[in-house]
């Protein structure tokens, strides 16, 4: 699928690698500084974390798919650390964007001004169906306007106060976490990998088509395999509405292929490979989580004791609205797929 | 569109709409001893009453159409009575449809097993994203299982509960109706119909091309007009998520569409054409109006006073997925129309 822009012969695994896992770790260190910066600042530290975020995950990627051409017993060990600091890094942010997700979506729901856009044929930004959803003129929730409106803005403050107070623990979390020993020891890791990745001999000094090549194949197969199991057929009929029902684990498959995607397209990056498609399709995903999350997220705040009928009934819609969101992005995964699957041209 | 099969020269235009308007007053008073039969036994009359409502449907839509060909006064008279007659035998099975589309959503929502088809891509039989819509394995109500069974078991009550109510009224006002010297007199001017159509002489004795085949293109440039003004661009793209959005008035211009698409149906069937595909394109529309009216059902059910939350956040739920389906209905729409605007074989 993807083109290798590094020589495959003339290089070897050690050099294509060792670039690669250099400059993530020169990324993660710059990431560092910003992001301490932004905390001494009090400000918002989102797209420091980001930076960090992005580069830990690709440095353990690489470590996990082309972990033979590294010292294996540092490779592992860092990766483990890389993949905690991540997914705590993670979880503030998660709370933000679901937060913002619920609330955009509720604001839509309900026919606010602002976004009179009723038809229209541009194309899609990133997925062949995610361009301009969701953009109507303005009206009521549901053909219950008024009644409903109390609903909506009390809904709308109760998922206020159940994720902001997440998003709180979170960011005393990552506080905590970016304190702790345990990090400095992973940022001191990071820092001898900017200058000096500790590689396996003999396997770094053969040729990067015989080495890495193989094992970035053997990250595409286990995707293949994985995203073969998705009910795909079903997922390219629009409207399907398979996603409203919630049998508990029908989303898992989809975040299975999400995480092996991102796997590959980082042993892609590595080897040079254009990777747009491959990040169309993860982007597709990553919405696919999202919306997946913020459904849970309204079904909990509606098993909240004590509230109000009418709020109730918006975390219904607002519960299914985000199902359907669900549905939307396996659509847009399936055509972003059935088109990258398809020669160029074609 | 539609392929001509009446010989458009050899016929006049009272030939051709007397043997129409004939044998669709016979079958409308084939469906009214049906019906005598069936209430008599105290059965269920929907087939009887279907067959009425369609012979009656049939016949004003002609009277309309061909008004200038038929004794105009006779026309809009009977014409007015018909109108009258098929909606207030519409009301009954509506209400039963309604109920039966909400609790079967309910069930398919609820996972409820019996339907585990989780993948396939066998042809949509009329829409092209109708087949197997909302199929299935078991599970549980949006990740809240247990928690909302109970909802779901409570909304299924009260909707049977409300809709039921109506629907008896409904049943009382049709026997009120089928009681009443208007219903005789509309019975008598159709069984006079069946044997004798009233037509005026001279646009009567003109061919068929010449006189009906001009106001039947009338018809369908009313129709044009209306899908004109739909955002079929919009509704082509899957998932746009406009059909949650209720302004209160966004579903007008599709049920204006509805009522024009069935005139200029009935006209090509006058003139024996083939109507598979107005057909197809009227039952999109259909389902449209089924839809947006059980989500209706679904927000009025949710204001019912002193509810549980359960309950409303299952109204909530049914009521976006109702719209959903409102949309699924317009895609529908959209693909039948795009394909028959298209020159065969293309």
């Amino acid at each position: 699928m993807a083109q290798q822009n590094h020589d495959l012969t003339a290089t070897t695994a050690g050099e294509v690698l060792g670039a690669y896992l250099r400059s993530q770790a020169t990324a993660f260190l710059r990431g560092l500084r910003l992001h301490e910066e932004r905390t001494a600042d009090a400000t918002d530290g989102t797209e420091a974390a980001r930076t960090l975020r992005g580069a830990a995950r690709r440095i353990s990627g690489s470590l996990g798919t082309f972990r033979t051409v590294c010292e294996s017993a540092w490779a592992d060990g860092l990766r483990t650390e890389l993949v905690w600091l991540s997914s705590t890094l993670a979880d503030e942010h998660a709370y933000a964007d679901r937060l913002a997700r619920l609330l955009g979506a509720l604001h839509r729901l309900s026919g606010a001004p602002g976004a009179g856009q009723a038809q229209g044929g541009l194309p899609a930004p990133r997925g062949a169906a995610a361009a301009g959803r969701g953009q109507a003129g303005p009206g009521a929730f549901g053909g219950t306007a008024g009644s409903l409106t109390v609903g909506s803005a009390r809904a709308g403050a109760l998922l206020e106060r159940q994720l902001t107070l997440a998003r709180t623990r979170a960011h005393s979390a990552t506080l905590q976490a970016l304190g702790s020993s345990r990090f400095h020891a992973v940022a001191d890791a990071v820092a001898v990998l900017a200058s000096e990745v500790p590689l396996d001999t003999v396997a770094a000094a053969g040729r990067t088509g015989d080495v890495l090549v193989p094992l970035a194949a053997l990250a595409e197969s286990r995707l293949d395999t994985a995203v073969s199991a998705l009910p795909l057929i079903r997922a390219a009929r629009p409207y399907n509405a398979d996603a409203l029902i919630d049998d508990g684990h029908q989303d898992s498959p989809w975040h299975d292929v999400r995480r092996l995607l991102r796997t590959h397209r980082y042993a892609q990056e590595a080897l040079g490979a254009d990777v747009t498609r491959l990040a169309a399709a993860g982007g597709a995903l990553d919405r696919h989580r999202d919306a997946a999350e913020a459904a849970a997220a309204s079904a909990t705040a509606a098993r909240t004791p004590r509230i109000a009928p009418a709020t109730a009934y918006v975390l219904g819609v607002l519960h299914a609205d985000q199902r359907h969101e669900v549905e939307a992005a396996r659509f847009d995964f399936q055509q972003i797929w059935a088109h990258a699957a398809r020669p160029a041209g074609v």
